[in-house]
C-alpha cells in the first residue's frame, strides 16, 4: 500500500481559502464537501475555550449533520439576507501527526446585509484539522473560536 | 523574438500589494501607472454581476482616463479629507493565457477621515488581468466587485 | 567567528504572526521577549510622521522599558478588560544591511470588550526592523503608525 503524501501547509491554506471562498459566494451547497464524513464542526467562543466548558454555538459531528444543517437553513430561509466576506491573517502550524495537518489561523467576518449595510460581524480563530482524503485535502475537524461571547443568536450561514 | 515570461503568482500579489499601497499612502498620481494603457478598470457591485446589469459605479476604458480622473479629484478637491487602508485576504488563480494571469482576491477597505473617525468602507473582491510589459507587471484590466449594493456616493478615492 | 545568517523574509513575517498572536491571545507577559535589549517600541500616528513631529503616543527606548509597562498595565488593572485581534495585510521589505531587515506591513486591529462588543479600534502600518539574535529573530526596532489621529486614550494593550 502506499503511504499518503503528508498535508502541507500550502495545501491547507489554498482549502481554508477555498473554504471561506465558497461560503462568501454563497455556494453554501458546497460546505460540506470540505469534510471528511467522520468530521467535526464546532463553533465556540474564547471564554468558553479558556474556563473549559463544554458549550457550543454550533456542532455538527459527522457530514451528513452539515448537509441537514444546509438543508434546512435553505429551505427555511427565514432569516434575513445577508453575505459574508472572510478576511485571513496568517496560519501558524499546531502540529503535524500521521498525515494531518493541525493549523491556527486568524480571521475576521464582515457581514453584508441585503439592504446593504457592512458590519464587522465577528473575529476570532480557525483551528483546523486537515487530512488528505481521495487526494484531495479536506477538513476532519474545525473549531471556530470567536473572540466575542456575545454572539448574533442567528448564525444561520456557517463560518 | 524573445518570449514574455508568463506573470507569476508571487508577482501578480507583488503588484496587487503594491497597488493599494500606493492609494493607502496617497500617492494618487501614480495610480495610472499600476495599469497599461489599453486597460479597463471598472468598480461594480455582486448584486450587478450576478443579475448581469452593465452599470458601473466607475469605468475608466483606458489609462487616459485613469489619469483624467486623478486630475480632476486632485483639482476639484470638493471631498472631505479621508485616506484608505486595505487588507488583502488570499488570492486564487482564475486563469493563465497567453502569459497573462487572471486572480480574484478578497479584500477589505477602512476608511480614516481627517476627523480621525475610522469604519468599515467597503469589502469585495477584485478580479485582475496581469500582464507583462516592458518587464514590469501592470493590469489590463480590473474588476472591483463590491459586497454591498449601498454605495456610499463619494467614491472619490479609486479602491 | 561564523557570520550570521540573514534575516529572510519568511522568518520576519513569522515573527510578526507570532508577536501578533502572543497579544491576540492575552499572554502579554511574552512580549518584551520579541524584541532585542536595546530596542525601540514607538506607536505614533501618520499625521505625525507626515509633519515631522516627534509626539508618540507611547515610547520604550529598551527592553526594560517594555518589561515595566506590561507590569503596570497587569498591576494596576485599572481599564476596562478587553482583547485585541490583528489581521495581517502583505508585508514589503524596504530594506536590508547587515543582517538586518526592515519590513512595512499593513494592519487591522479590531478590539473586543468583555461585553462582547466588537468595533473596528486601530489601522495602520507595522515598520519593523528585524535581526538575528542568540540564534532567534527579534525586532530591533518596532514603530506602530496609526492611520487615525483620534486614537482612543487608553492604549493599555500594546499593538
Amino acid at each position: 500500500m502506499d503511504a499518503i503524501a503528508p498535508v502541507t501547509q500550502a495545501e491547507a491554506r489554498a482549502l481554508l481559502r477555498d473554504y471561506v471562498n465558497a461560503i462568501d459566494r454563497g455556494r453554501l451547497g458546497e460546505w460540506p464537501n470540505f469534510f471528511v464524513d467522520a468530521c467535526s464542526y464546532r463553533i465556540t467562543t474564547r471564554e468558553n475555550e479558556e474556563r473549559g466548558f463544554p458549550l457550543s454555538i454550533m456542532l455538527c459531528s459527522n457530514r451528513a449533520m452539515l448537509f441537514d444543517r444546509i438543508e434546512a437553513t435553505e429551505k427555511a430561509n427565514i432569516f434575513e439576507p445577508h453575505s459574508y466576506r472572510h478576511i485571513l491573517s496568517d496560519s501558524e502550524i499546531v502540529s503535524e501527526s500521521d498525515g494531518a495537518l493541525t493549523m491556527r489561523t486568524s480571521f475576521l467576518c464582515v457581514r453584508i446585509m441585503q439592504t446593504g449595510e457592512t458590519m464587522l460581524f465577528v473575529s476570532g480563530e480557525y483551528i483546523d484539522e486537515i487530512v488528505r482524503e481521495e487526494g484531495r485535502c479536506r477538513f476532519r475537524s474545525k473549531r471556530v473560536v470567536l473572540d466575542s461571547s456575545r454572539i448574533d443568536t442567528l448564525i444561520a450561514i456557517p463560518l
